[in-house]
């Protein structure tokens, strides 16, 4: 009973999602999912690569976010039109709260839409929001083994942003391990080793997405 | 509709809780239920705790996980008994699934139980497992404004263990900010800063801890 009950939300998510692609594509615009857990560095990639990218681009931010604006007040300072999807305590995005905030932005005047998912390594990726591509976020203070225990987000996912580089030295991480974990799920995934502190790394990150924004 | 089925799942859930609530009063052992955010260091933590606790108490660990068996074995390592609960993906542990592990370790065998939930600051903290305590776990790169973005996780604790302070040079976490926003959302919390690396800071967790024990 739980399971049909899960699925006919999974289903009902399907359909929203389906219509937002249809969307996007009909607009021109590209639609990034960026997931990765609480405190991964998600907000503080958008600062890093936003300024990076709006010459002539067309950007919009969706944040979601339980109950606070902060992550969208933040990217509205970069001067990035931000709209604030509140789950009001659930713990990921839909593609009908998308929908609600396609009323506020339209996406025929976009060039790239980037919705930043609710902190969560786990919920996230089972919801489907409509997306040309995601973005999975982990710090390398959370541990490599991140891909084998929270397999789904690394499995479904474009690219992987190792974040916080800068804290490798007093960090367990082992990026080797990391990279054979991901290989083993996911063999497309391109791996960007960035620090949005310090600025190391970026400029693969920001010349992928560039790429992948003009292929579309 | 939706928040019906939610309110259904949440009362059957406190239903089971209440009933392992009995049974671990019965018997005399003390439950607690250890939360946060993946690679916040759970796990580690119990490494860094379970060998100053085991003189003369009987404990036994469970170990939430959507996929892998990995966090118990490293609790079996150390010579405690832990049983693995796993998800099947799902994204919390529910009462339920701990009456599955009372079936492996009878709490009348025990003084002391620590379930490890499942790595999420969110949806985890909705769940009542029958647990006498709550210890919510956050490293410092995760940011000190995690209370304040996912309050029900330190609203709902008695105990917030700040880890990982071995990487404060390098984040820019701010404890007094930190604080503020714990005492916002809960005045008994006590917080603890600790290193599970270094063991800085462990004394006042474990002193907590054992008199947590001894006053039940």
């Amino acid at each position: 009973m739980r399971v049909e009950i899960v699925k006919k939300v999974l289903q009902s998510n399907d359909n929203a999602a389906n219509e937002n692609r249809a969307r996007f594509d009909a607009a021109g615009v590209t639609c990034i999912n960026l997931l990765g857990g609480a405190g991964c560095g998600k907000t503080t990639l958008l600062e890093a690569t936003l300024p990076r990218l709006t010459d002539g681009l067309r950007i919009a931010v969706f944040e979601g976010d339980l109950a606070t604006t902060r992550d969208a007040e933040r990217v509205a300072a970069l001067g990035v039109p931000a709209v604030q999807l509140l789950t009001d305590g659930g713990c990921h995005l839909t593609a009908t709260l998308v929908q609600e905030g396609l009323q506020r932005i339209a996406p025929e005047e976009l060039d790239l839409l980037i919705v930043e998912n609710v902190g969560n390594l786990i919920c996230p990726a089972s919801f489907d929001l409509g997306e040309h591509a995601r973005i999975a976020v982990l710090s390398v203070a959370e541990g490599h083994d991140k891909p084998v225990k929270y397999p789904l987000m690394f499995t479904l996912c474009e690219a992987i942003i190792v974040n916080k580089i800068d804290m490798l030295s007093l960090s367990d991480f082992d990026m080797a391990a990391f990279q054979r974990a991901v290989t083993g799920l996911n063999q497309k995934a391109r791996i960007f080793q960035v620090s949005c502190k310090t600025g190391e790394g970026m400029d693969g990150w920001i010349s992928w997405l560039e790429s992948e924004l003009r292929n579309r």
